[in-house]
């Protein structure tokens, strides 16, 4: 009884604090009872804290590295911390105020002995644990779960933790370790996270500034120059979603507590409310829950994960954007905070909208000028087609030499595919869960990609310094319905052998199919005797191909000895001509056949991943490799068209063979034009002029008639039949 | 609003047919609105019909093969005038009774003028259709939608489509076609409904008597002898599941119709219940809603099949079993008919229960002694765990050289594989949809299989004749709680070789593990210098393999050159000892460690299929093959132990390696003992005496204890660590 009286005081309190006026109703609804996400959320801590609590309070002397038996227990202890000061506020048991006071109390006793970790690996040492940013992660939950109980503490027990825990906590992460603190760095962002909240909570000014700007407070480092620096003007990190998720967590949190101590500083507003900008761009970059696994990315990562939870309560509580509260319901989790409780309501309230997923152009770079990742989404819903075009930096250690690569995503499948990091998260068996071996001999690799490989290297003949000092150039980027289009270009990638690569990726409807099909206009030049290597790694059984085929029967070759060639077993090789130049497979229910227009002597290899890997470390992944050799520049014209229908269950097939019937490429002086005719006759020309004046007419001829168009690229639609 | 009323006076009558006294309630819900399965099933018939109607009746003469424009419009009507005919009954409304009217009249004038097909391809050729086959189906459907609108004909028009489209149709099945009519196949089984249907609709009982008796009215052929020897005592028919549903239809449709014509025959009880017992037997043969993929199966054939919509409402309304209204839920579908209507209602008030799949032991043959399929299940729901061990007889032309193979499905996936058949179904591009060379030249071929294959050559050596006269022996199955188990034995599949085969398969619960293990014991005993290969077909991604391997980095050699063995790439071999004799995989994040007893000098070859492939027809899968060379016989014990968890969203890792310290493997005389030992000391130990006397005590030695069992095989538990 007493209990429920406490809940539902908390929750007037939480809701008085929370409720604007507008939304007294939610207020109301919030009173009578907790809405079931939050229920289920404050159950879901209640399970591990109870858990917590009956081993009683374990803080041991810190000994071993990361996964040992030490970096684990404390790493659950600030769980515990933060969670158990949550519920202490939401349920009011005062079991889990004493739980969490008498943890801190313990680490106030082993706090003070700590000296470097005796796993040290490196400079960046911490206290708790080998790696300072551990330490900076302890802090973040650990001073949030103080937050709850502190005021309920005697003067005694607040001074010793204040003074035994988190005051030498704050002087470890920002004075002894100074170095990372002041770095432009995602590391620095927790640092100064903890700091900064822990100054807020403490009352001392000093931590706040620090956090703020820097040590030496000069603004040149600290979290709003992190924010200034870390994220590009639409909210897009360079080292890819994959890391933008991690990143983003101290952000958004540290920022919540700004704006709930300092409101006249308007955190998000901050240079154009990047914050909340930085949330929703890592949500766009996403399909069917599963983030774009760019760069070293865990393929199986999904919005389904801590850091997204608080970001999603965070920004909704200051956008109100009821598209977010789809990505809850998707999530199905939220945070113990109050904006958990808001979103809970609202959600509860039946004010859920779907997440506004569209095409966009997202610029990377602090100044938005180092490349760009473009999506072109058409249709809605999880079966919707999205095709990312990948121009953005290398996104330093963790980035994959992958210049112009791209991605499609069609009938909740990933198509056309990213192999993302050659890693098995955790798991003892690959390498105690690190890296493996083959992330850099196979996963970061050009080859590995979909994207251009000259004379069997990669970009940048695989050095990451050179690489992060170039970025490709976005040209031009437009979403209208009947043809979505981004262009871009970089000449640095091979620049022994002065290689300019000039690629465009479309949406294109084509007149007569249901689907838009995706158009790849990819111009190479280069000086000298080159080869060139555009490779299609892509999910499906192959049902056709369209040309003869010499298949390795009897024993399967490698196609090289090194820069990820070596992983390429080689099923088979022919020389298509423009009339059977294609391949169709099919995924899961649907057909996808891939056209391109061969080139004089062009050669093309049906292929498999998976070769010199005998600790079975990658996944076998089939690849189509349209080959040019002996030429210092070549155009790459090829396009790629979902179609049909395959239902096992039903025994009923529909359209399963392409229902194009050729695909041309016509270049005019600066123009490239590209004709697709279906086998009903009717012929969609896709045009490009390269020119970024919107204004400006262009026309050329087409089967000896004219096409014009106006700007750097149009849709015309020439009548089937020669009529 | 006249069709309103017409509606509820339609399932008035329906539901005065049909509802007994204790449904009352029922009754006045379906009086009150149709339920939502039903109504969803008159929407579906209604859009698909009314298409029909906008085109007209279409009745062209008869002229191509399968797959062709009149194969698919002949398809097409009798699809029309079934629903259409229903659809009048349930609506009332009289388009549909006059469309039906004009498309049967259509077919009276076109009839009479047919002789044999021109795409005649054998002696079983029929009129509409280039094989009798579809005749008899035809009929089966469109007797069935004539039967709702014949009462409300004229005279003339009854007379007219009696006598020039019913008649004929009769004695072109039984008369003309009387070789296919009076064989025991299901084509004659289709034959016989249509007949039997007819002579009901026309009042004929000497068509029904033939149908039901044979031409001759013996009894020697006929629908009734039809369901003595096609299905086993158990309900098994002996082509497998993906078969028995197809042949299922005609049998479950017309025996309704027997039942309301002649409720004296009580044709539900005949044979002990055998045609609702076959089924039920159906939908036990599935895991996830798909058929175990024996045989020439299509592997996504799943429960959601026309022929299930109308068994599982026929069933229901014979045994009312709320599981089956389960298995409609997930079917989503129910038929037009007041079976449908009961389904429906009951299904909407709730009534459902879950299936009630189980471990059972479904006999093969007519008499049940022609081997059997052995079924073990633990635990319940999507994510439960199957062990199916195929021992069942060759099941004719569609059966695979397979004998004593085995199946593991867990965690909602299959584990251990069946290939099922090399066809992709009305794929244009894979050979037209019909069989692929591969399914011959691979997926009936024994090394296709996780069967025991002899000198490279498969069972029978791949002759169906001499493998259709012999069939395993069933010697044990039991499926007690904590150790469930079947053995089976053959001695004729390598009879020049004379090799015998013992195999027990067994799902043991392991004391200290949380899931039971599957154990494998194989006993071959043969003459002569003889290779023994064993292979298991998985599916997961290896993650440690526990021997060392030579691995096929540079080139990628086949395993051999004919019955299979030609599409078989070897990736790597190993000579394990008893101590590393063991492989994990990790698949949708669960771990599977297979683990068995080396034979002395046996080789562990590391193989995926897809070599000789040239047109990519075959799927690509992880094979382990235990091999044995140069002996007369071996002793093969294998175990297969599912852990752990691996959850890339939580980035969650647990126990992604065995938790089984050895495996090992003692005989005593006849008996077998295989010894599992966990990290943790347990020792649980699987004892197998052969001997059937259930009151017999065995004994024998492990570790220098006695252990001691009862019956034919036991479960023991010693206390671990040698205390």
């Amino acid at each position: 009884m007493r209990n429920v009286l406490l809940i539902l005081s908390a929750l007037l309190m939480l809701a008085g604090g929370l409720i604007a006026p507008a939304n007294a109703t939610t207020s109301a609804e919030a009173q009578t009872e907790l809405p079931p996400l939050f229920r289920a959320e404050v159950k879901r801590a209640k399970q591990f804290v109870d858990g917590m609590i009956e081993q009683g309070v374990v803080v041991p002397v810190p000994k071993d590295p990361g996964g040992g038996y030490t970096h684990e227990q404390h790493k659950r202890n600030f769980r515990a911390i933060y969670q158990g000061g949550q519920l202490y506020r939401v349920t009011g048991d005062e079991t889990y105020r004493n739980y969490v006071r008498d943890m801190l109390l313990a680490y106030a006793d082993l706090y003070p002995t700590l000296g470097d970790h005796p796993a040290k690996a490196n400079q960046n040492v911490g206290r708790l644990f080998w790696q300072v940013l551990n330490d900076a992660m302890w802090l973040v939950h650990a001073v949030q779960g103080y937050g709850e109980i502190r005021d309920t503490l005697t003067e005694a027990e607040r001074t010793r933790i204040d003074g035994d825990v988190f005051r030498p906590a704050v002087k470890f992460l920002s004075v002894d370790s100074q170095r990372t603190f002041d770095r432009i760095h995602n590391h620095a962002t927790w640092a100064t996270a903890g700091v900064g909240m822990t100054g807020y909570l403490l009352g001392d000014q000093d931590m706040v500034d620090r956090a703020l700007l820097g040590s030496d407070k000069s603004g040149k480092a600290g979290f709003l120059r992190q924010s200034e620096l870390l994220f590009s003007p639409d909210g897009y990190y360079t080292e890819g979603p994959y890391y933008q998720r991690f990143a983003l967590l101290p952000f958004v949190v540290f920022a919540n507590a700004i704006e709930k101590n300092e409101p006249d500083r308007r955190i998000f507003e901050f240079r154009d409310g990047i914050l909340s900008k930085a949330l929703t761009t890592t949500i766009q970059l996403s399909y069917g829950g599963y983030f774009f696994p760019f760069n070293d990315a865990i393929r199986d990562k999904s919005l389904n994960t801590a850091e997204l939870y608080e970001g999603v309560a965070i920004a909704y509580a200051q956008t109100r954007d009821p598209g977010l509260l789809a990505i809850a319901e998707f999530q199905d989790r939220t945070v113990l905070r109050e904006e958990g409780l808001l979103l809970a309501s609202d959600l509860a309230g039946g004010k859920a909208k779907p997440f506004d997923f569209r095409s966009m152009l997202l610029s990377d770079g602090p100044e938005g000028d180092a490349g760009a990742v473009a999506i072109l989404r058409h249709g809605a819903g999880p079966k919707h087609t999205a095709l990312v075009a990948k121009n953005s930096s290398q996104g330093m250690g963790h980035g994959h030499f992958d210049k112009l690569s791209w991605q499609y995503y069609d009938n909740g499948r990933e198509i056309v595919r990213d192999y993302g990091a050659a890693r098995f998260l955790n798991i003892v068996a690959k390498e105690g869960g690190r890296y493996l071996p083959e992330n850099e001999s196979w996963a970061k690799q050009s080859i590995a990609h979909n994207a251009l490989v000259v004379n069997e290297k990669s970009h940048f003949d695989g050095n990451v310094k050179v690489a992060d000092t170039f970025a490709p150039t976005q040209l031009y980027f437009s979403a209208k319905p009947e043809l979505q289009i981004s262009t871009a270009s970089i000449d640095s990638a091979y620049r022994k052998q002065s290689v300019s690569m000039l690629r465009s990726l479309a949406l294109l409807n084509v007149e007569g199919l249901d689907a838009p099909v995706a158009v790849d206009v990819f111009r190479a030049r280069g000086k000298g005797d080159l080869q060139f290597d555009l490779p299609l790694h892509y999910s499906g059984h192959l049902m056709r191909v369209g040309f003869e085929t010499q298949s390795n029967v009897a024993a399967r070759p490698v196609l090289g000895d090194s820069n990820g060639y070596q992983h390429i077993w080689v099923d088979a090789v022919g020389q298509p001509d423009a009339d059977n130049a294609f391949a169709t497979w099919l995924l899961d229910g649907r057909f996808y056949t891939y056209r391109f227009v061969p080139n004089a002597g062009q050669e093309v290899i049906l292929a498999e991943s998976g070769a010199n890997d005998p600790s079975f470390n990658l996944r076998r992944e089939r690849i189509i490799i349209q080959r040019v050799q002996g030429v210092d520049s070549a155009t790459f014209i090829s396009i790629l068209e979902p179609h049909g229908l395959y239902d096992g269950a039903t025994e009923q097939t529909i359209e399963s063979d392409s229902r194009i019937a050729s695909l041309r490429y016509v270049t005019q002086g600066e123009y490239d034009l590209v004709i697709v005719e279906t086998l009903t006759g009717e012929k969609t020309v896709l045009a490009i002029s390269y020119d970024n004046d919107s204004g400006k007419a262009h026309r050329a001829n087409v089967d000896g008639r004219q096409v014009t168009w106006t700007g750097y690229a149009g849709r015309i639609v020439l009548a089937g039949g020669g009529n």
